[in-house]
């Protein structure tokens, strides 16, 4: 296994044609070279950020809860976003100290409160699997079981490599489907502590109402400390236990970026989907994102109805909206930059071109003749499929009540299985976090919402035609008119069923299928019935997959030859570098938004509301002027977050922000609305990604944590 | 009485300070020789705009419903506001033709379409009456009886100068308050036509959503014509009438205006409230104007809601919705305006510098020591009543059953009186318009919607402080707890009224008071009762005008001395210039709005659903790039309107837009959300005004009206 200092380039790339030379690309490291980023402003040699050799930037980040961290002192200082840092903050909060509310600052290391249940997560190496993990695939196997065989494999790489390197962690991940995979091996720190958080007056400051938008004024930041045991080994916390020294850490610079400068950004981008074919896009465009849109945004509806009149279900609903809100906001984004990129007849030219150069030869028609052709049956099969499949999918998800009963009878018959044959989240590494997680969603728990999305669901299971009907809900609705006979069966079941009660869910997580089977709580047995129907869908997907997994391999090898270059993987959690320019965008016609935001933006947003109720006391700091050294001579104002056209997307949360000089000078935290197309492709109109700017993270430190000494221990001059 | 060739300067002006001279201000014709246009980029003699001694560029202007017009053709053509044109066009459609949703376009003289009550406005002549009006003023008058003796005085000046000159129309104008009055004498054009106006979908589009806002994409124009008798007297709609033929004609540029450039308008600013004092502000901004936001916004979620789930009353609600929303939406941006701009600290310190002034002469001290300290008492007196006069001003005005019937009774009390002694709308010039508006509102009554306004309106009434109680409405609320004391009066009333009945309240519009209170109807009772209470709080207010019509007198008098210089009048419907640049602006920080909008933009814009349902036949135009002569070779593109840093308010729409060389480049139809300041005072930063650009009005009137005759008209080339 090679170490990360000797990486082998052959494993991150393909082929990539010189146009997407431009600031696209979320590139592996090993690629970086080929960007010449010298010649574009970079100061500083390419090895300094990457060394396959030594010590580079690359050991400056890992991995917190998720988002990307920074270590930003030898003493294992850890800068990341507000939002990572959220529940940390909220779980070592207590009635007395409201961290969240109040902010928090650790005057010394003695102060440092632990972050129970956050982790950092540092590679430690990394290698190409692909030949091992694609060696159980046979011509000609059935789809669903060449889909099977793969992920069988993969985790008994997984299992296999932990336990062969004891407290350390395994992935594969699938750098192009059906074609190459990469394993990687983790250390985790599981001693983090919290050193400094900014109030959430601060750190969410915008809240819902500015999540995806510019201008942005959140000061979505906080530190954290990454502890070790005295011998420098990983622990669980312990007061004898001492920072961590990083092989590398981060020099954060005070003076910035401005407009027009170059940027680059380290960190983990999660997904994207650039490389598939129109008929995915234009199945996502046209079915499942507006389908997902619309029943989220009926959800939301729903539940801030039910606040309204309501206080005590507003408090229960608002992570449930937020989470809806997201994804609804999200979606609505990706639809709106596909219209407007005109992304969906871009992917046709390219996919007409790729088949005229497919026809032109008879070799090639011979292998790959049929290949776009097969693809698209596959989407139209699941386009076929979908108004059932995402009603069933809505229903084992949206109603809590079904969702905890579904969720653990499918526990119960998963865990039947040897552990490599079960599905990800019942594997015993993975199953205290999947219950503990389903024993909380209690805690949120609202009958009538509850019921009310239920019956919506069952009277839209009432409209699908015959032949594509859930026959487990067709028992309860054959009584007459759909609603009426929802409304029955639920009236009874929502007052008769415990499955909202902690202790009752908690028993039925220890329970086998046939004990499970013979129980008369209403939602149990409704997810009895389910779960044959939810089970034969997810293996006609593990079929759709298999085919998918087969042609996407020759997909790339067709494309690598129709564009005579390389071209890299999707995003897919692994460690990337993007790069581009503080550069403001048009989001529509005669607006023009500029890159830099203000501290005066602050307070002119402040309207004493939530999400827009700054402290009293930066509304004083920025009346009194009393910037610091953090106003730079031109702005005569702290700059407070920064804009900028690379190419990111979820799982950057947290990312550092480099200058030339590959000094920190930002904490990317979020995209423009436009730039959510980023998943499906980069566009130079409107891609910009959001960072929090280095200097408002100074200047909140500073003025209105008084965390001096963090500063210091950063080497960041005070005046 | 002087012709307006022969105007005298000094009616117009007062003082101004040379601070006044940056874009600021809507300029009286006679003062604009002050500004020294030619040195701000005019290319043309300021006496091209105004001459008193010739035809100017102002004789090609008229006012038009309340808008202001543009003569544009030697035979009477008249552009103006799609907006201003709007009931004409609603007025003249038919189920078969409904120009207002598919536009209007007569292809000869003959197809025009007859504009009923539409009526264009020509100055003929003014003259200074301000001795004439303040004869009638006595040292120490009691502050009602001033009040009553101007009002009385001003309509003898206007019934006696009708009867002198039959067939015009007089008005009196007060200039400043208490100081000078100016007596208008203008010609009706009373048979007005319809020749041209866009679909709907290109007139209002972006509706109420995009009103007050910027980037604005709406096509806000349409064309009328004025007719007369064959011998050129004015006369009512004739098929044997000819085109007016205006003094002047304006010419239109196709050429358009460019970021920078100098525009100016001419029109009919309707009022602003600059020069008041602080107090005055101050209650403006923390009493009056949350006070109506806070009632009109309830009362949009009323209507809103009722319409959710009722498209009938959604449609009757809709014009309500528009005009309370309108006033809403203004408030607002008026309240944020001061709060940014931080206005009323800026009047707070110029009275103390005026204050300081006047101590320091013990003349100046003799004379006005006391005035600010008086205006100051009289708003205080207005602040301690306004609660219960609001409450009283919304009770008659807000729910139809009380409004129609208040103002049937009122009408009854004020038409016994002479008629110079009756308030305006029921003089007998006045009465007719004033009685159908009344049968009109009765189209849109909705029963549920004004019950729950009338019953809020009794609840709070119900929380009025003794000693400020309405004692007519105390018998409704004294059953014990006033929402169900309310609910049992209003279920009551509404059920066994017929205030909604046309027939009914035509009726009662020929009745006595005697008569009228003596009937069983509830609302009629109602109004009754409420009568006399309404009627002395409408006597206070005159005491409280009659005082500031004495104090503000003496205010002009000393600011003229403070400043040392002279200043304009506040805008009072007068004719009016005012002057400045495209300029774009950034309402907010990171947000810079640019100057000028395109057809791209309009098609960004476009949704398929009202507002922004674009007609398919612009969308396949801009998608031609079938510009014609109107995209200027820098954009590219159709300019759809622009943007500017001149000083207007409500009256100014319909305006022409002039470039450097007195060409007509645009139709002024709204301002920016923070430019609804102007009332109170001018912006640099945020005082933007809106125009329809004209080569958008040239190319929507040719490639989708089809209008190639009307441009020739013009003398506009069409390719």
């Amino acid at each position: 296994m090679k170490n990360m200092k000797q990486l082998i380039t052959l494993l991150f790339i393909f082929f990539f044609p010189s146009s997407l030379l431009a600031d696209e690309g979320m590139w592996p490291l090993s690629e970086i070279h080929r960007l010449n980023l010298p010649s574009k402003g970079l100061q500083i040699p390419v090895d300094i950020i990457y060394n396959p050799k030594g010590v580079s930037l690359v050991d400056g980040i890992c991995n917190i809860g998720g988002c990307t961290g920074s270590f930003v002192s030898p003493s294992g200082l850890i800068l990341t976003n507000h939002h990572c840092a959220f529940s940390a903050i909220q779980e070592a909060s207590t009635e007395q100290n409201n961290y969240l509310e109040n902010g928090f600052l650790a005057k010394t290391g003695a102060d440092e409160v632990p972050a129970r249940g956050q982790t950092v997560r540092i590679t430690e190496s990394y290698r190409d699997v692909s030949s091992e993990v694609l060696s159980v695939v046979q011509p000609g196997m059935e789809p669903g079981a060449r889909t099977k065989a793969i992920e069988k494999r993969i985790k008994e790489i997984v299992l296999d490599t932990e336990a062969k390197n004891p407290g350390k962690r395994a992935e594969v991940a699938e750098m192009f489907i059906g074609k190459s995979y990469v394993l990687f091996i983790y250390t985790y720190l599981k001693d983090v502590r919290l050193v400094y958080a900014p109030p959430r007056s601060i750190g969410e400051y915008g809240g819902e109402t500015d999540n995806w938008n510019w201008p942005r004024h959140t000061g979505d930041f906080s530190f954290f400390r990454a502890y070790v045991a005295p011998d420098g080994s990983p622990a669980e916390y312990a007061a004898a236990n001492v920072p961590y020294n990083p092989r590398r850490h981060l020099k954060v610079s005070p003076a910035g970026v401005g407009d027009g400068d170059l940027v680059f950004i380290l960190g983990y981008p999660g997904r994207t989907f650039r490389h598939r074919t129109a008929g995915y896009l234009d199945y996502e465009y046209r079915v499942r994102m507006p389908a997902t849109v619309e029943w989220y945004g009926w959800q939301i509806a729903q539940m801030e109805a039910a606040g309204k009149t309501d206080p005590a279900a507003a408090l229960k609903l608002a992570p449930r909206i937020k989470n809806l809100s997201n994804t609804f906001k999200n979606y609505q984004g990706k639809l709106v930059g596909i219209r407007r990129t005109e992304m969906l007849a871009a992917k046709r030219e390219e996919e007409k071109r790729l088949t005229g150069f497919i026809q032109a030869d008879a070799g090639r028609k011979a292998k790959y003749g049929a290949l776009l052709e097969d693809i698209g049956k596959v989407y139209t099969a699941i386009e076929a499929a979908s108004a059932r499949e995402l009603l069933l999918l809505f229903l084992t998800r949206s109603p809590d009540a079904v969702h905890v009963a579904f969720t653990a009878y499918e526990a119960a018959q998963e865990r039947q299985k040897p552990d490599v044959e079960r599905e990800s989240s019942y594997m015993e590494r993975n199953w205290k976090q999947t219950s503990s997680r389903l024993l909380l969603s209690l805690r949120n728990f609202h009958r009538p919402v509850d019921q009310s999305i239920l019956k919506e669901l069952l009277v839209r299971a009432a409209k699908l035609p015959p032949g594509n009907r859930i026959s487990a809900l067709d028992s309860i609705l054959k009584g007459g008119e759909p609603a009426a006979a929802a409304n029955s069966f639920l009236n009874q079941a929502y007052s008769s069923t415990r499955i909202h009660d902690e202790k009752f869910v908690e028993d039925l997580l220890t329970r086998k299928p046939e004990e499970l089977a013979r129980m008369d709580d209403p939602f149990v047995r409704l997810a009895v019935a389910l779960y044959p129907e939810v089970h034969a869908m997810k293996d006609a997907e593990k079929r759709r997959e298999g085919d998918l997994n087969r042609l996407y391999s020759l997909y790339v090898d067709v494309k690598r030859e129709f564009l005579g270059g390389e071209f890299i993987p999707d995003a897919n959690s692994t460690l990337r570098l993007t790069h581009g320019h503080i550069k403001g965008y048009e989001p529509r016609d005669a607006v023009f938004m500029q890159p830099i935001t203000t501290l005066s933006g602050v307070v002119e947003k402040h309207t004493g509301e939530e999400p827009f109720d700054a402290p009293e006391a930066l509304i004083e700091l920025q009346r009194k002027k009393d910037f610091g050294p953090f106003a730079p001579p031109k702005l005569k104002d702290v700059p407070v977050a920064i804009l900028y056209d690379t190419d990111t997307t979820g799982g950057n949360s947290g990312s550092p922000v480099f200058n030339a000089r590959g000094e920190l000078v930002g904490v990317n935290f979020d995209r423009v609305w436009e730039a959510t197309i980023n998943d499906y492709g980069w566009s130079p109109a409107y891609s910009r990604s959001v960072a929090v700017d280095i200097r408002y993270v100074l200047w909140v430190a500073l003025k209105l944590g008084k965390a001096e000494h963090l500063l210091r221990e950063m080497g960041v001059k005070t005046n």
